[in-house]
């Protein structure tokens, strides 16, 4: 992984940047040691630790695939977006067990589509919660397991639910216990957002058939070599924030890292949203986006900074050459497409530059499961620095509470 | 449809708020008049001129579909983002002849996928392009033309493609006149962002069988009755942004809203973020995003208002009831779960405004192609309305060129 903050030296110089490093070189100590603000919750940041609950997930993967045509992963927040961000980069175009993912809305007319759906098709559930309380998977969860009840009987609907959750009380292990439902745990250590690497994001993706050893070594290989870099984003990232950019854009170039871009938002969002303040994340996708937020990124108020985010397309598609030459493209006839998306970013950046939007770039390598494992894992990593850089605990999230009380008093 | 503003009233009073009003009148005046920045361009206004380009979209498409299990639709920007945004909206299960948005990307791996999932399919193109000459669109219609010619042959091929272009020159205009494919226009004074309701928009819409007639009325209706209600969104948009909220954030309640939430982007973002200004768009997902950036909209810097939108469903899906109740449930069970979503709706509101995000709420009624048809007029006439309070152009898009001009060098 290659991080390059040359797009950003001629909005911060390398003196101002100096005390941010010294912050983050610190906040990075501290989260090493656990002893910031909620330490606790740090269970993350040592792959090792998780490594063993691989085989598990893999194990209930092939049971449940073998009998489903599709796997309604039930889950919201951190039980969904690192699942399905990993799951739409990498999704076999024939997938012979499609995960669905719902518990993510309260809008019936989603569920009646999801229902349809599954007419034809064998199917099974994940359903993934800490506690078991949350409104919209705990009624989806309903919802699906009396479908699989009166599709299979309660015998056979047993063997095709698998729960994700606490290795404590709650109420989705009280439900688990009783019916007798298989479950795999989530660590009291780690919060949703930073989930990716447990089961709550293994078993949806070893059921899809993507390979989490490779994904979950790639982890492993970024926690051992990427803190550095991680202490230089996060550095660069408060630097930018305090000199007036207040939001990022995380510009990715593959139309299928679109969720890779939420789960990037929740990460950043709900991590540093708090206490009054926080870099505002925004992710874009490139070059579909540069045809929409393009004028505003070239030319709209000056408060914003953009990662860019690259991948090596092992993809040999080239621009076909035309007779007429119409439309003048016969110049880069015989190219390979992602040679010219490559030069596409480069345009990009020295123009956003340009017209005073500072960049900087994550070059991944090859796009394959190892090397977004270890990229999901560095933007960990940095989250944790960034938020106790600028005096935040990264780690919760009070105001995720604020609606839910409201919503328990107007129901 | 209806708009609620007092959900700002704590932040703006109707005092602070006379003189924006009063700056959206004029602008109103001015934009119908065409006689502001850009008066060349508004074209859109009068639903009724675009009107008779309807039933050429009908018959086309009808041809289209009766021969193709897919249809790839060739364009980017406001060639993509119009028809993209309805179709999610109200995509048929069974589809029949399915759009596949293309031209959108410099992806290789995006292609190789389309190209496969084509090749048990019969499929035609739709190439939409004003000039014909940008990168994105113009590469994947030589990929696809060629892909059409090499599996039907030229003679068929030609009975397969149909062209939205200009209809004075440019070079897509000249390549179909060299091989008689069939054109129809999007009129010069219609620029991408607004080209939802010509046959940019409507034509791949009625090849995925949506009801164009209805969507088209409901704009009609919306020129006629909407304008009063455009002037209090604009000038409550510029009010709010003059008090220091940067970012409006769109929350809507269904997950097939996400594309019209691009679609507002890029509208929105092409059309005020420029001359170094513009309020920041962002779009959300709710529920789901209450568990993402609801903890940042609760409790993060306070430069952010909300622009809800409520579309009533038709579902009947109620929240099923459960014998153990482990989960505690059973208090909501049998009650729609639109009903349940409808009162998460007003506890973020509520929530959201106590920590300090003024909230303004657009209701649509009844989810229907006519609504919608109706709620994009009054986005597009608001952002009109809006940019000319701002002192910029709102239909043109100068800083789109400087990565395009960049590009061209590297390459």
């Amino acid at each position: 992984m290659k991080l390059d903050l040359s797009g950003i030296s001629s909005f911060i110089s390398q003196a101002a940047l100096e005390p941010w490093l010294s912050k983050a070189q610190t906040a990075l100590e501290t989260l090493k040691k656990g002893s910031g603000a909620g330490g606790e919750m740090t269970g993350w940041e040592s792959i090792a630790a998780l490594k063993p609950a691989v085989q598990d997930c893999k194990t209930y993967a092939e049971r449940l695939s073998e009998i489903s045509d599709a796997v309604l992963v039930v889950g919201i927040g951190g039980s969904y977006l690192g699942a399905k961000a990993v799951y739409e980069i990498f999704a076999p175009p024939d997938k012979k067990c499609e995960p669905i993912f719902v518990g993510n809305t309260l809008s019936g007319a989603y569920y009646e589509r999801v229902i349809k759906s599954l007419e034809k098709r064998d199917f099974s559930v994940i359903v993934i919660s800490k506690s078991g309380t949350t409104t919209e998977p705990a009624v989806a969860f309903r919802i699906f397991e009396q479908l699989l009840v009166k599709r299979y009987g309660a015998s056979e609907a047993s063997k095709r639910i698998i729960a994700v959750t606490n290795p404590g009380g709650g109420a989705l292990r009280k439900i688990c216990e009783s019916k007798n439902y298989p479950m795999l745990t989530i660590p009291d250590s780690v919060g949703g957002r930073y989930s990716i690497f447990t089961p709550a994001g293994l078993l949806p993706l070893a059921v899809a058939g993507i390979d989490i050893d490779a994904l979950i070594n790639g982890a492993e290989r970024s926690s051992e070599l990427n803190s550095e870099l991680a202490v230089q984003y996060a550095a660069a990232r408060q630097a930018l924030y305090n000199s007036g950019k207040k939001i990022e854009v995380v510009s990715a170039w593959e139309p299928n890292f679109r969720w890779l871009g939420e789960w990037y938002k929740q990460l950043f969002g709900e991590s540093e949203g708090k206490d009054g303040k926080g870099i505002f994340p925004v992710s874009l996708e490139l070059t579909a986006d540069l045809h929409s937020m393009g004028q505003y990124m070239q030319d709209g108020e000056r408060t914003v900074f953009e990662t860019f985010l690259w991948a090596e397309s092992a993809s040999s598609i080239t621009v076909p050459s035309a007779e007429d030459n119409f439309d003048g493209f016969n110049n880069i006839a015989g190219r390979k497409l992602d040679e010219v998306n490559r030069v596409a970013l480069d345009a990009t950046k020295a123009a956003h530059i340009e017209g005073g939007v500072p960049a900087i770039e994550i070059e991944i390598g090859h796009l394959c499961a190892n090397n977004i494992g270890e990229l999901l894992y560095f933007f960990m990593l940095t989250c944790g620095i960034s938020g106790y850089i600028s005096g935040v605990n990264p780690f919760d999230q009070p105001g995720v509470e604020a609606y839910k009380k409201k919503m328990k008093q107007l129901l």
